[in-house]
């Protein structure tokens, strides 16, 4: 009751104050990270996020991505793209993992603050220009701007050396048998690395920030991540890897935006789902190889791909 | 006479009889693999596969392409999807090529049969989306779904090692100079790689397989085959290469497929069909220095994007 | 006056004799190589193209790339493709690069001119389909052809040896630090390198062409090539490849195609016009990366893509 109250000023103040209508703004654009437009649940990822850079090590990470969400916002406003969207946090989701990302992968310099405020307005740009593009097909552009762009400023850090890699974490423990026990705490890290985070405590933030506004969806992500990490170790998957719930980020975005797409609850419409996360565990391993060349990560990749097919193959079933 | 009573019997029995309608579905299947829309031309590739898998010392091929085909056509009639396609085998022969392509390339295993299943439905959704995303431009998916999902599982098995892969046969014989004398029999064996198979006597039996359906097929694949050898010659590639007819394949379903979709019979279209063969044994060189690095064959991509090319082209031609 | 007159002969010469009708298509067909729809622009391009030719120490190029336009251009019209935008060049500036890349890149031999003709008139079949394929979106295929048929010979000779790569030219000079008296004969460097040569003298003539045709124009091509080295610089780019234009070009023809599709001139278009040359550098140094396993250069993709994702992101502007 108090809840409703609360949220139903705060729509009002959104109405006829300006500064809150941006807050608004930046807070749906972290929720949208996981697909909800819902501000409570934005202000949750926003501290989840601030958590899991001081716990990596990195408190840098949350000034960051507020600096990344609000030039996106900005620059979006500025331009006057679609309003309802900008209002809904589409603009800005791309920009707050971007903002996640390159201090995550890069060292601290004023070359990377640069770099962010590039990047997340580079974001807007492709998330319009994509959003015109698959028009035709019905598709969302989902985080591509997010993995396009991060994608470039790393490949390019070896020619424009200004901005330097941080070299890879070395991975403390190495695992040859798996316990069940950790099947729940690594299901949760894995809710963690969508925001790149390898933290339980950010994981329980965030699957916090999912149930207020839904807990249907909070469930879908939980046993995404789950299943994932059962399909990895049956199809032999590397324990040390699927301790860190690598193998769970792109499953847990797969299983909620299914969820959230598909009208029918059918058997057939379950199957599918399930069939999906299955999928996005051998695309996650298929792109693990393909990048490797390159050594760049594969992201939130794999999610977009398999989440395009479903989405296209329902659409011919929702046009019977 | 014999044959054409023959015909019209099985086709009031598949009116009438729902076993005798998904045996034609399958056998059309395993026709639609070099565009036969068939159920005799796809009994004999039935044949030739199993012949195939028993010379490649693989008798299980045989049994697992069979499964791949059944499993395709169930999943695309429980998800009721386009009923005349279903009809005409459409769903089925990516599952085809993908339950000769899988136990060709992993170790015989539970793993692998799994993967066999998984696939083959996979390669139902992506051909049901593929044709729905390629609608726009009236091109058919031809066989993406196929080269996706074996690229998929093989790019895969890396990470995911339950599924291991055969060490790549070591091929016997290295030429230094090429007997016209072999243009014919290696041109056979072209028509055998279509299938992935590297015998002369499943070349024969696939030859006679689209012979029984259109004899002007037969000789535009064995024309194809012949001119995409004589331009790897000429343009010199590896002779050993060459006579295991991988320069031909590719080449062989482009020319099947142009002289099938090209309803004029001019100048001007014989002569792109040709320059269609000399491009696809370009494409098949390039794509090959491509993949190098991932380590996966380029199966029929080649003949895809020839193909896709080509009918775009041959679209604006017929707008005018 | 005088010029006002002359080219009002030539236009009226254009109508009535076929062969001045011809000369005219091939010299706005290298005209377009830079957007210029302007005889006269083509004709001092075709100068600068043999003077560059002579420069860089390989005189056939001059006559490889005539023989290119002009084989593009008569099959073109052979097929009967689209009247109107033959008569403006479109068909020929793809075959203009080809015939400037092959023989820069491969070893003189008659493959080379075999390979020059087969790949001209692939480029042609390419503008058409890529032009009827990118309708949908309003979108030019710009260089795509080019790019795309350059690779594919690039990338087959591994496989069919009979086309030879020439062995890089090492530069001279590595520089250390930049001096500034550098940045306008760099620029200009970076104009000649649109058409792959390195030459100040071809530089300076390249841009009297465009001169001819558009100041403004002019004025932009030398604007974003000091841009791009700057931002270059600025970002720790190596400077011996600065120095030789090659973060130029790419940026040369963004700033021109941006330029000429903006109908606008308002604050928000500069912006993003500076904004696209950034990202063209950064887009030039990711794909440098991402190109360096297969050993084959970026040519003009990084232009291609920028372009792409700020025509579509204009449109959705003016949509409104």
């Amino acid at each position: 009751m108090k809840m409703q109250s609360a949220r139903q000023h705060w729509h009002e103040l959104t109405n006829t104050n300006r500064l809150c209508q941006f807050i608004d703004v930046i807070l749906r654009s972290y929720g949208q990270v996981m697909l909800q437009n819902n501000p409570l649940s934005g202000l949750i990822f926003l501290v989840g996020v601030i958590l899991g850079g001081y716990s990596a090590g990195k408190p840098q990470i949350g000034l960051a991505c507020l600096l990344a969400v609000i030039s996106a916002n900005v620059v979006a406003y500025l331009y006057q793209l679609n309003h309802k969207a900008w209002q809904q946090g589409i603009y800005g989701f791309n920009a707050c993992l971007i903002g996640i990302a390159l201090p995550t992968f890069c060292e601290n310099s004023l070359y990377l603050w640069c770099s962010i405020v590039l990047a997340t307005i580079l974001s807007v740009f492709i998330t319009q220009a994509f959003n015109t593009i698959l028009q035709q097909w019905c598709l969302p552009c989902l985080t591509t701007p997010f993995v396009l762009t991060t994608w470039l400023f790393l490949l390019a850090t070896p020619s424009l050396s200004a901005l330097t890699l941080q070299p890879p974490a070395t991975s403390g423990a190495q695992f040859s048998s798996y316990s069940l026990l950790h099947l729940v705490p690594d299901s949760i890290l894995g809710i963690a690395e969508v925001f790149l985070f390898n933290s339980t405590l950010a994981g329980i933030i965030f699957l916090a920030g999912l149930a207020v506004n839904s807990l249907k969806i909070a469930i879908y992500a939980l046993a995404g991540s789950v299943l994932a990490i059962g399909i990895a170790l049956l199809y032999g998957g590397q324990i040390t890897i699927i301790s860190l719930g690598l193998y769970s980020f792109n499953a847990i975005l797969t299983a909620i935006t299914l969820a959230t797409f598909s009208s029918n609850q059918d058997v057939k419409t379950s199957f599918y789902i399930v069939f999906g996360i299955i999928l996005t565990v051998f695309t996650q391993a298929a792109l693990t190889t393909l990048l490797k060349p390159f050594a760049i990560p594969v992201l939130t990749m794999p999610f977009i791909l398999v989440s395009w097919l479903w989405l296209s193959f329902n659409q011919t079933l929702n046009q019977r």
